[in-house]
């Protein structure tokens, strides 16, 4: 087709590649989400329908983008890790950003209903994205033990504060309650007020949510350790087995898995500790 | 709160600002949208209720963010307009680019079933976003152009193609008798085959949507020009009035229009001549 | 030549062009002047040898880069303005930046023994440089009359500062004198301590220096007004003329200069005001 | 002192910081230097006046910015490696830039006289500079034996190309003579007809510069193996002592050395191999 006088505007896109070689976390939080779950009467501290949809978007993303390895969720925000060595729209800055922030986005709202089933959607949500590069291993790993410590932190102090609310205080009264209040002096209030063993609730709550990719493989339940069973996860680093031949082929595969295949799962376990990365070396890879 | 010794990884968040007193532009573009239009049948070549859906999408955009004073779409793919002076999110780059696409998305998804309300969405759809900065108006005004002369050229391309498609040809026949025609080629075979007089086709299809505001005033119809009308605007560049208190006001008022106030509403007119900015004098001021 | 295994490496120059159609602003600071002008004893509160080298550094980046159409120094510092449409090494901000703050160093360097035939250079001074981008005319005519400005207020302080210390304070004294005064206070020190009329001092100190090309033309003299005689410049707009002929091709010539041809030439003269941006439209066209 | 009016502009100064925790490389280009060694009469291939008074460009760098661990040259060009956790300029990308290109070229142009003292330097020299920012050791490694491999590529060619014009060709008919052949053929052609074995040219010519610190230590011939003093290097990492006491001090000095203290030297050694840096820790740590 002709070109017009006009295409000389398509000067003005400027390049924007990320530098190779170098983690990249898509960070998305929900823009106003305080009247957002007003609005929609989310239970307090928090709601698990809204935490399921959110995992359910955050596994659309994991679905669609397979260099996008990991996950991680708490309240109305998400962040994304993709491959360090990933070359998805050539490492376009605002391609990738905008891409997973609107897939979210969409599959948000595409699964409303899902979770809400008596709740309509009122007003259509959105979220901001932005993109983090980290050159070293270490500051991924730190990035998501900062947003897992968050997580506790934001959970131990929402969960006391409305347990005072609902125990018959204002939230004035409640927030000044909590003012200068450390850990410790919280899980003593929910204890000695309300009976509640902060430790024992929902670690849902208490840690997030992790999405990460599992490959299935046959009978994996027999040959984990009890640790990783009780992180639900199916891996390949099968130990011991009568078999030396599937163990063969299972460890070649192993050899060649970067966390781009088989289907995202959600778990609520502690990724500050080496074990959950360990049991995972692709993450880092 | 306590800060955890993770922070330090905030600082790996570099600002990313937009040039001061520049003209943003946020373009939009859906992601396998030739896919998404077959699964859920669009019609060819044009579907009016795809393309109201992609206009509401784009109102709702204008409702939520008064500095975007102006959007024009086509097809796929929508394009914002933002004030040269604003300071939305700081002129943050990718907080812009990344809530207009979240948004647009998530009005795109929440208002499918009341235009497709026999076609239910298989499964959440995306866009890509991008931020185009433009120093001068002249360059804002053939931005504009380009995508209003693409909308022309593909359109007058679809037309003809899919009246071939629709008259009996395969679609590589189609394609193949298409290749090298310029457009009075394509006109001429629209009206000697099918006695499609292209010009007469629905401004929609031809010229895309423009989407801005208007102010609402009392009985605009009156004192407007015939043109104005045609276009269904209403501004407050009234000519003689027979009440010179009104246009007092109306005129105080008129000085500090920015495009900010007043409803987003969506016409198919011609926006590369000068009429429709000169109509418009905020637009670009 | 065979590529090495190595050449990958490459990929990690990320491309840094600037917007195009802007106005492109390279600054350039001295470091350690303070320090460097102790050192090699400069006249205090201003060294016309020093002024004088930084004014030669200057025109030799100007007949080095046709597309440096103006600059502005004061002090250890020097600001260039590149034509709007340049596209000198693709408008790429590192490659401009450090090739005009380089040869800008390299002439200072070079030209020392002239201006300072007594004086050895002890060691390499060195300046560094940023851009800055400006969209608007009006943007770049209040950069320059803001370093203008400055170099006003820094020049009427050193002035009267630099008076009282050779009059027998010590600089701590002549400080504290100096606090919390303004402009007129200054002006009134001068005078009544030091009979020191500040605005008849060189406009070489009070104005900064501004370095630009004029064609050359013949008899140039005789037409020009005795406004721009006095700015010493010698521009094409001329006006009434006894040579219709003469007068209809500097006529043409006019039309087509950008201010990119001709020899620099440093003058001393307002740069706030109109008058110097009239006389020069090429400047910003 | 008051602000004036025209302030805003400062505005339109946008942050560029690096990536922090990254390796950052510095490479300076000689501009022109095809003409400037002409018009200076350079020997050819090599001229070793004009490399010496590069090395010593860049050692003044070295000596100014302590964050500059090391640097590699040949020909016209120099690269600067900064410590990956420097905050020099609080890791502004155009200042580090425009800093270091400015005070190479200051020195280039300040000890020129030094090394020609019988050629006078007819015009200011400059250098372009860029900055690359690598995440990996590994990277910073494969950049620099880049840098070095193209050292041999260039000099084995330059060698051989100027042993055929000295031996009467005409440049063209070098230059043909030399096409399409491999390293193996231009070692052939330099030891058959010229009788020149080109692994016994000077090491300067073949391997390039490397500019790095050591510590002065005393006696540090001694115990140094062989292998490091055929380095000429002076490190820490003293082997076997009689005096346990000086060990321990040592050992300490050692742990906190980061390539900062000490005087820049130049080397004309193997940075592709291991060795290279397995005796200096501290460039990479």
């Amino acid at each position: 087709m002709a070109k017009s006088r006009f295409e000389y505007v398509k000067k003005f896109e400027l390049p924007d590649p990320l530098m190779p070689n170098t983690y990249i976390i898509v960070r998305i939080d929900g823009k106003g989400f305080h009247k957002f779950s007003d609005v929609h009467s989310f239970d307090k501290p928090n709601d698990v329908r809204a935490l399921d949809l959110m995992d359910t978007a955050a596994k659309t993303v994991l679905n669609e983008y397979k260099d996008v390895v990991m996950a991680f969720g708490e309240s109305d925000e998400y962040s994304f890790l993709l491959r360090r060595t990933t070359t998805l729209y050539n490492r376009r800055r605002s391609k990738i950003n905008s891409s997973i922030v609107s897939l979210f986005t969409s599959a948000y709202v595409f699964h409303w209903a899902r979770f809400f089933p008596n709740t309509p959607l009122l007003y259509p949500p959105s979220f901001d994205g932005r993109v983090i590069l980290y050159p070293n291993i270490e500051e991924v790993r730190d990035y998501f033990s900062w947003r897992q410590a968050d997580t506790h932190i934001n959970n131990l102090y929402n969960t006391t504060f409305w347990a005072l609310v609902h125990g018959g205080l204002t939230t004035a009264e409640a927030n000044k309650t909590l003012q200068g209040t450390n850990s410790k002096d919280k899980n003593e209030i929910l204890f000695t007020k309300f009976g509640i063993n902060y430790n024992t609730l929902p670690e849902m709550f208490r840690k997030g949510s992790v999405c990460v990719r599992s490959l299935s493989v046959e009978e994996p339940q027999k040959s984990f350790p009890e640790q990783q069973a009780a992180h639900g996860i199916m891996t390949l680093s099968i130990g011991p087995s009568s078999s030396g031949n599937s163990n063969t082929v299972l460890s070649r595969k192993e050899k060649v898995y970067q966390g781009t295949e088989g289907s995202p799962m959600v778990l609520h376990v502690d990724i500050i500790k080496d074990l959950f990365w360990s049991e995972r070396p692709w993450l880092l890879s």
